[in-house]
């Protein structure tokens, strides 16, 4: 039974409260779990003293080696993050940059640890943005090494400079709820044929 | 044995020349051919009366039918563009923006036509601009149903501001080679794997 | 009195009829007239055949010669877009690209014929996309000469998903309104400041 | 004479030693200083404890206030930034959230604490994403309420997949000093009109 992790790039501590980016990776978990897939635990990174670097380990208590461990541990991450400005919060931002480390750990045969990984991202805001967090996303969590399956990406945001959080709904749009559906059952299928089968890499040229 | 398709999103037709973003899409088919793939041919959309929509079929002698109908018999696609402006090509985008069709071509599993096959991206400039394209084009391909393997961008850009083109080099440098390389062996191994076991898609909720 | 002209980027032609994106287009011209501003005319770019590339003219019946004319008799350009697949429409980056050719048309002093130009975006889509939308018009229009008065953006999407289009709104909301009036205000009032005092230019160094 | 300021948003904090982005920014600094410009200081967002968030004070020891009233005293902000995974760097990502505060502080006339001045950028990587860069910083930094004049953007980044960084270069290459006095000429005009004669605002609909 593969596993899933999530990541939280809220700007905020948790403090104890759930934000709107944790109801969407609730809402996505849901759509792996309906699909096999044990879910762990969410963590969110402003909770951690995660430094800003490029490194696997930016020393002086730095919360990444046990974060980046525990990611590594699952088959497939849920990268959860908000909407600023229309692109993605800088602690997600953060967080690809201290995964940039993978590109220097390959094996013999070229993978990084992240190599055989699936990772999916759930997105919130306010209004507009979704499209353009989901291609940084999506460029960066390649460009690193995970495998992205078929529709990878649930979100929600308003209308047009609206207000209105995504925790504030009376309940979560169908649209939604079906697309994580689908992000659940493809990733799902996905990181068990990964699992299974994994890359072989390639030898060096 | 899996089979891969190329298209060339240049802004020029080809009379007869091969482009720098060939060029290109040669060096990925044989990190493609490399791993037991099947390179079938290029599709230079600028020969074609592509039309603009977001259609299966535009009417009126409209290409596209047809290259999409090529396009769908792979296993594979590389999607080969060069960069304008920091950007993806005014080609390329329509190109994607014609998949958008697919969103509506669901079977009733959700499955779009897409939904199975792999795309990796091919891409050249004279400066800057290809992690840009890169992300245009994942977000793009993934959200119409393309999966996109560990590490899925080969490209070539020359120092900032410069205006060398790729095919003017001496040779392919072997850092482009490597990368090749490594693209073919993990869309090689995902294409194989979902002709396989074909993603199963969801229920209607 | 600083004349405005409009290009709308939409992927139809117009039929006789006016698209989502001329509504937009329309509110940004209101704004830009509140403040003083003559209003020229809109360019719908796909009634015309504008051939792909990046010289100012590209021969054999093209049409961007006299568009590119008409444009840059103009003070301010409201470049108007319709969002598809969370970007750019194909047409958008086409124009984006003719204009790549300012580049090479500088003067004695480095100046392109946009510098001293004004330009602003109007924006619309079913959904999400309009952040990404104007980060790719910004930076190519300000890259190829255009300045940018402060928030030079007005947009409408709908909410995640959905499928209304702004013109089948009861009404423009107050919010596009609003940010039509401060995008009207700022770029009248940047387009007299540059036309009484052009940018001086570099010397070449 | 119009007063300039950088922000230097490089992951590493200084210990007294320049970065390729101050090298960059230094670049910028002295394309301005051709054209009458008075450059105050640089300062390295990483040596100080900014928050994340997006107001304009996080408190508990956010250093952002003294930051943001040094920043908007100046004219002209060069905001200078590397490229970590095509993309901005997480600390310049988390300045512009900060400044998304100004949306919510606009005086009678719905101008921003910004609304008036001129910001332009100052991009170093070892490779690919500048463009990206731009794309971002200047759509961000237009929302929260900045002037971008004329080709604003100087950057510089090697040969694709390149490790050399800017301040190993034996020279600064003569179009990075080219283009940053055209940044410089175009700036200081534009700072200069926008300090004699402000944006006067919108009344409110």
């Amino acid at each position: 039974m593969p596993k899933a992790i999530a990541i939280n790039c809220s700007l905020k501590r948790s403090d104890g409260k759930d934000s709107s980016t944790d109801l969407m990776i609730g809402v996505v978990a849901a759509g792996l779990a309906q699909h096999g897939v044990e879910f762990t635990e969410t963590i969110r990174i402003a909770d951690f003293d995660v430094k800003p670097g490029v490194t696997s380990d930016e020393g002086d208590g730095d919360a990444w080696p046990d974060i980046r461990r525990r990611i590594l541990e699952a088959d497939i991450l849920i990268f959860g993050a908000p909407i600023w400005l229309g692109q993605l919060s800088s602690i997600g931002k953060k967080v690809l940059e201290r995964m940039d480390a993978f590109l220097g750990e390959t094996d013999e045969k070229g993978r990084m640890p992240s190599t055989g990984k699936v990772a999916v991202v759930a997105i919130v805001g306010n209004e507009d943005g979704a499209h353009a967090v989901t291609a940084q996303l999506l460029q960066g969590l390649n460009d690193v090494g995970w495998t992205i399956p078929a529709a990878a990406s649930c979100y929600w945001v308003g209308e047009a400079m609206g207000s209105t959080d995504f925790n504030e709904l009376e309940r979560v749009p169908d649209k939604v709820r079906e697309t994580a559906a689908t992000v659940g059952s493809n990733a799902a299928h996905l990181a068990r044929l990964l699992q299974a089968q994994p890359y072989p890499g390639a030898d060096p040229q």
